[in-house]
């Protein structure tokens, strides 16, 4: 039996069936239609920007970065937490736009962007995170052209990475961001090209657990945007600390101690240097918001054995829930934390393998797991499918198409 | 500098530009309106089947498993050039009856239906390749209740595995087909039961490159399949060989010899078993047909050096090209074939890396290529784009989108 990963807290059973903000399973898929599913809950959300923020510095701004979950109820419920949104691409602006967001609280980083993405931007009035010296050209020609006024922050290569973290985003030759020593120069330029100078984005890496970890590189991220802002001459108005801080997705994972974290960026806003002293700082989270706060529920829709071992076969699968199937930026794959959702907390009664219904043997959503002896019908519940579950599968494979969403 | 997999043949340039079906990329571009663009060639796909005809015998029907790439002029085109359709899902059923496409030539496989797949399927006339008894049973009621006389098949859970294939389908516990000792009681309780009996479906692995491995699997086929018909005591109408035959993609790869593949099977179909002699057999490739007649088209939106390293980052990306990236089904990443498609067949100046456009280290289409020193604007081809490309990608991802499709 292989283990499975921790199931986040929060998630209760009632009547023996799992519950998301107070309503069972059964209950959900019956109000949305059909499986498969993403619940996520309006409460979790809420209570983990209230967490964090009683963790942070008063004086650290929440950022939400939209890629990780970029659904509309979520979206809308999430700009009434936090302070200030993220976005990716040209498509995002758009979703941020519909949902009514105010576009001076948006910033816009990827290491793509059109000429066409620059200028809905600029004129949105959106802070464009420029990624190279070349994108900076781009932006104030498009910005003469039109007669605006742009936005404009640094995306800093830094010289060191997060440590531990899933994805490494500096620390040497990256797509993302301007390396460190040639920040300088082009913030120079910018502010006497008059664009609206709006500081660095520091993004050394993203899914850490370790307090560790994270403290360090956000101690490396206020030295290094305090020697840039020196090294440009002027005060910075703005620093995006980046994000960095994982969930528990794995056998063995520890939550992040955020307490620590905060604590010790208390600790570095009370000896700021003078270049920082007015800085707006704030750090872009996206997974560490929303990832525990949405389930994929999925039906069962066949109980079979093959060569002695059980496999539970859903309707869902991989094309909802690619990094849960171990085929989305892991090298070895490990089980995510999943559950018989009509069976919740039930007693361990076999070993079975939840596959999806794709034609492939990558569509495996947990593998030789301990669970309750299920059946056709059951509902399979997969946590930790707040974050990049929906808008990064590939829905349409094999014809199945999206999932169904809902916020409960 | 890293090697790149092996360009499909057929792919020439014309004053200096990649040229697909005889169109410059940058016209097809033009025409098409933007990129990212996938390009299929309908003569390349002609002369696919073409070329397996002539090396197969004249008796293996050859089937089309629109998985691999269901763009409908694709399919259009394919529907006059096979003989049958394999279809993986309720949308992909939809997909063919679309497209004019007679459900008599179509089978339906995967390890998930869910009763309304079933339905349709029944209703349609199209051939259920049964994956458990389980489904075996909810067919035969489903049948029942509309009064419909079901046509079905055994998808078997072969006792061995294609060797060297990129994915194992046989030889072990699968959650595909039913064990083969169990297959031939199932037949007689289907044929018992007024079923339309089809036969069986045989699928022991896919993307392999050797003729010896495809042959080996072919014959052990073969073996089964008149092993289990003559314990279920009648003669098999139909066989699905299952696919088997991959593309180069990678360094070092070679192309299947099909004529040697081809050659083999004709001498065993020479000495088949009586309760073979009347079979109909096929079968049944997707990325074999379509793979290497698709190039993903994508315009260099920036230049960029870091710490020495110079990125070409496109307008396109993962979301698209997804296995290119190396996030699918792959272990170490290896480079898919790619070039710079306004400079084709140019010598190589220097190495880059081609990335797309998302905001993650995950998207990068080469690695330390040799290329012709490319910048803004001019185009990147990634080869064998044709199968698994714009449907088997996470399109929404970073709010994307797909890419454009044209047939040419």
């Amino acid at each position: 039996m292989k283990p499975l990963g921790p199931i986040p807290p929060g998630y209760i059973a009632i009547d023996g069936e799992l519950a998301i903000s107070g309503n069972m399973a059964s209950a959900l898929v019956e109000s949305a239609g059909e499986t498969p599913l993403f619940v996520y809950s309006r409460d979790m959300l809420t209570q983990r920007v209230a967490a964090l923020r009683a963790a942070m510095p008063a004086r650290l701004a929440i950022h939400y970065a939209v890629k990780a979950n970029p659904f509309g109820p979520v979206l809308d419920h999430m700009a009434g937490l936090v302070d200030g949104f993220d976005i990716a691409s040209g498509g995002e602006l758009a979703i941020v736009l519909r949902a009514g967001i105010d576009p001076a609280r948006v910033s816009f980083a990827g290491p793509g962007k059109r000429d066409s993405e620059l200028e809905a931007a600029i004129i949105a009035g959106v802070t464009l995170n420029l990624e190279s010296e070349g994108e900076a050209a781009r932006a104030l020609a498009i910005a003469g052209q039109i007669g605006r006024k742009p936005c404009l922050a640094i995306r800093v290569n830094p010289d060191f990475d997060l440590k531990g973290s899933g994805m490494k985003m500096g620390g040497g030759a990256k797509p993302f961001g301007i390396d460190a020593e040639r920040v300088p120069a082009l913030a120079r330029h910018l502010i006497a090209q008059g664009a609206e100078w709006r500081g660095f984005h520091i993004f050394a890496g993203s899914q850490a657990l370790s307090a560790d970890a994270i403290i360090e590189t956000q101690g490396q991220t206020l030295d290094l945007a305090a020697r840039l802002a020196e090294e440009t001459g002027v005060a910075l108005p703005k620093c995006n600390l980046g994000g960095g801080m994982g969930i528990p997705y794995f056998p063995g994972d520890e939550p992040v101690d955020v307490a620590r974290v905060g604590a010790a960026l208390a600790e570095r806003f009370e000896a700021l240097p003078e270049v920082l002293r007015d800085t707006h700082f704030c750090m872009e989270l996206g997974r560490y918001l929303v990832g525990e706060a949405g389930v994929y529920l999925t039906t069962i829709v066949d109980r079979k054995v093959s060569h002695g071992e059980t496999y539970l076969v859903t309707d869902g699968g991989l094309h909802h829930q690619l990094a849960a199937s171990g085929n989305f930026g892991t090298v070895v794959r490990r089980n995510y934390p999943s559950a018989i959702a009509t069976k919740f907390g039930a007693p361990v009664e076999e070993e079975a393998s939840i596959v999806g219904c794709l034609c492939t043997p990558l569509d495996r959503l947990a593998d030789k797991g301990g669970f309750p002896r299920a059946d056709v019908g059951d509902l399979v519940a997969i946590f930790c499918a707040g974050a990049y579950g929906a808008s990064a599968s590939p829905a349409m494979f094999l014809g199945q198409g999206p999932a169904r969403e809902i916020l409960v």
